[in-house]
């Protein structure tokens, strides 16, 4: 297969809300976590800090039902298109990104 | 700062087209380039390959303008809303994410 496993063997994969658009959370795929979400229809991360597969939303709920998943033009990179079960953040956000950065962080 | 760089002093950063929703590219910042992003108003990575502080589209026109910037919940990953230029990809692509995955990819 055609993709660019960084040294530790990981994709950075975007998971988005196809119906809204909305950029959720960005996890990392192996490529087991890869074969498991294109052939389950259920989003799979790899956990770097438990070291372990990661069925996101297995114990919570909040499970990434799979659309599609595509890759960007280096390999490196993939975007899941999905829709959410539930808020996606663990802090129980619709979406990760919830903290704005502005100039004044920076200065 | 409470963000996260990674071991070579990196955060992914993804690119989204605030107004379409569409996801263009995932490119890495440093510290600088997250600096220079926040106060320009233009997208700045930085260039893992050439290892130097990419100005997006400074050559090819396709800029970046910055709308919006936020970092997820745990800090080692931003999010930038921008109106693109022109074709984010230097394939002429809109966004870098065209290339579909399926399950005869990991069969």
């Amino acid at each position: 297969m055609d993709v660019k496993f960084n040294e530790k063997g990981l994709v950075p994969a975007i998971a988005q809300d196809e119906e809204t658009g909305e950029v959720l959370m960005l996890g990392y795929m192996n490529e087991e976590s890869l074969r498991r979400t294109l052939t389950s229809g259920e989003v799979w991360f790899y956990s770097r800090s438990r070291q372990e597969l990661w069925h996101k939303g297995a114990t919570s709920g909040n499970k990434l039902l799979v659309r599609s998943v595509w890759k960007d033009c280096d390999s490196d990179t993939f975007l899941v298109k999905a829709r959410p079960l539930g808020p996606t953040c663990h802090t129980g956000n619709k979406t990760c990104f919830f903290q704005q950065l502005t100039e004044k962080d920076v200065s």
